[in-house]
């Protein structure tokens, strides 16, 4: 008997201290890989756009052609129930996505139309790309905002 | 004297005994990430090829249309020079790929061509997506096989 009680209390504790980690559930590292991928192009627009980087008109339509296939990748298998960061370590997507699915997946249209804009106008000139770019940049901040814990 | 003898010793050692590491650069991350939605949409389709998943049409088509978008993501910015395994730690990206650059592009270029004809049939019924998901496979194994070292 004591041997089982002591078992079940470290069942017990097992269950209740064990952490859940990112790694734990692969959508995590998915989703946060599209977002690697947000900012390996949106690095350079906004480089180019704020004049770090000198324009190239091949580069930022290439750029912003990534943006535009990367924004029609499906989102409804990334965000599976309990990979919110209060039930899982390693992310900063806050539980009201969860709680406001309707309105996270109408702030993804909005960068999937911005994105669809700065397509058409990236190699049209420094200007036209600004022009594209910011809707995106505003887009994604939106989203941030309401949806992303701050960084730890 | 001493003390500069003393300082440029400590920095020559400095500069041979650091390590790289992969999170040093951020495309090699990005690279990753994009590898992971390939899985995240190969492993559900693969599911349902081997019968491990229900075949369901929609599901179906709708990861082989991300497969479709995510091969059109260009690579010219993902594969830096010295983001090779020799180089650099966390990494599987064997030193090979950058002596037969023309032999990657173009076994990317077959994974672009069996995404698209996968594309085409995926939501058609198992048998048609099976076909299709084939050549895929193929083509992912082909360029793990040459040029991804095998896992640590």
């Amino acid at each position: 008997m004591k041997f089982r009680s002591f078992v079940c209390i470290i069942a017990l504790g097992t269950t209740i201290a064990l952490p859940t980690f990112a790694q734990d559930n692969p959508a995590i590292g998915q989703r946060q890989g599209q977002f690697k991928l947000f900012v390996h192009n949106f690095g350079l627009l906004g480089g180019m756009a704020q004049g770090r980087i000198d324009y190239d008109a091949d580069m930022a339509q290439l750029a912003a052609d990534n943006l535009f296939y990367l924004t029609r990748h499906d989102q409804s298998r990334l965000w599976p129930e309990g990979t919110d960061s209060a039930s899982v370590s390693g992310t900063r997507a806050n539980p009201a996505i969860w709680e406001n699915l309707d309105d996270f997946v109408a702030k993804f249209g909005a960068l999937q139309t911005a994105a669809e804009g700065l397509q058409q106008v990236a190699g049209g000139g420094l200007d036209a790309m600004r022009a594209g770019f910011g809707p995106v940049g505003q887009s994604c901040q939106a989203c941030h905002e309401a949806y992303r814990d701050e960084a730890s």
